[in-house]
């Protein structure tokens, strides 16, 4: 039976062996939320980049571009990391850079797995047929924060875990802990937040209804899929 | 109001600014278990020791020395690392030298702390009234497994958090995973261990025992502080 790992923090990564394996990136507030929105809702192609100036430059070749600062659309960027601004306009066929620090990071850093996938609650069944289908081992590799262990994303690997419960074996302990804190969590994932240090930044900042939608479960199914460093939609 | 956070593994410890404040290593089986037992049966200093050799040669010394490889005791030892070992006869006086890989390691990268203390199930009480007085910023830190989360001393991070609530604040996701996971975990922590990494390498060895002496809360009365390289009771 294949197994699921789960890495806390792209600073842990180098503890974990990806040959061979599928890597599961996840960032749900709000990168890998907003990449799987995008995907459902027109753009064809996007590519992570982990500066504000570089992902800017995208836009000279046609690609919508993405960005925040401080919670807010960076100035000079067509979108904010919301994935709301996904939903406002047709983006049909549209290419996009977007900027997020800790996803491309997590996503550069399991460069050396079979297969990196963006995962996020919007796409968790999409995501765990995917992984059945391909019968690897895999790791849920956690953007984090600035290196350190988050709830959300945490909660993320504990959903994905939940749904592969009997088809793969999670005999690792960061793969328990995410368990249960799912369990715990899954009746009102945004109370359990209310608290956690990510949620408290974005309701100084009103964003809190991104975050309502980003937990969303099954809102999605298309999963997307690093193809060198691009993603694009899964088959 | 003072704040307690948790470092869930030795490689993320560079990430937490320790000025100022007191860390408390933990490595539940059975460094800091066995730390905790010794101090409170006699022994009067602990040398906390990385290396088999180098702890052998304070033999020569007149000190106790304890190793484990494998879960047993180490050739030409006293002691191994099992809290049963200081139990058995009269320690009174003595100095002991242990070898504890990731113990030693989590102890030696918080020496920027002010403080650091040695924690267990053991003397968790003892402990949380000893950062009570002092009123000081906590970083619980988790010597993990080989670098990796693991449960059991998450649980013990969980403990602490649990009864400092209410006097310190939990702002930090790690400290509020672990108080969840110790909630999730507290009525039956050998039950939810079962599983874990370290408990199932532990059954092999038919070291349950160790496991359920450790798990105990409020045994012993005793704080470990460290003082130079060497840890004693604090008064």
């Amino acid at each position: 039976m294949p197994s699921i790992d789960v890495c806390f923090s792209p600073e842990l990564l180098h503890l974990y062996n990806l040959t061979g394996k599928i890597a599961v990136v996840v960032d749900v507030l709000r990168a890998t939320s907003s990449m799987v929105t995008a995907l459902s809702h027109g753009v064809t192609h996007i590519t992570p980049v982990s500066e504000l100036e570089a992902c800017l430059a995208y836009r000279e070749k046609g690609y919508l571009v993405a960005a925040e600062r401080d919670g807010l659309k960076a100035d000079g960027f067509d979108l904010g990391n919301s994935p709301f601004h996904y939903l406002e306009e047709d983006r049909t066929g549209r290419f996009l850079a977007i900027t997020t620090t800790n996803g491309t990071k997590a996503m550069r850093l399991s460069s050396s797995a079979d297969e990196v996938l963006a995962g996020a609650f919007l796409n968790v069944g999409a995501v765990a047929d995917y992984l059945r289908k391909a019968g690897k081992d895999v790791v849920v590799v956690c953007a984090g924060w600035k290196g350190l262990f988050n709830l959300e994303d945490t909660l993320f690997a504990g959903a994905l875990a939940d749904r592969l419960q009997g088809e793969f074996t999670f005999d690792h302990d960061a793969t328990q802990a995410a368990w249960h804190l799912y369990n715990t969590a899954k009746e009102d994932k945004m109370g359990f937040l209310a608290n956690a240090s990510h949620v408290q930044r974005m309701k100084r900042l009103d964003i809190l209804k991104d975050t309502e939608f980003c937990l969303q479960e099954d809102v999605y199914t298309v999963v997307p899929v690093l193809q060198g460093d691009i993603l694009v939609a899964a088959e």
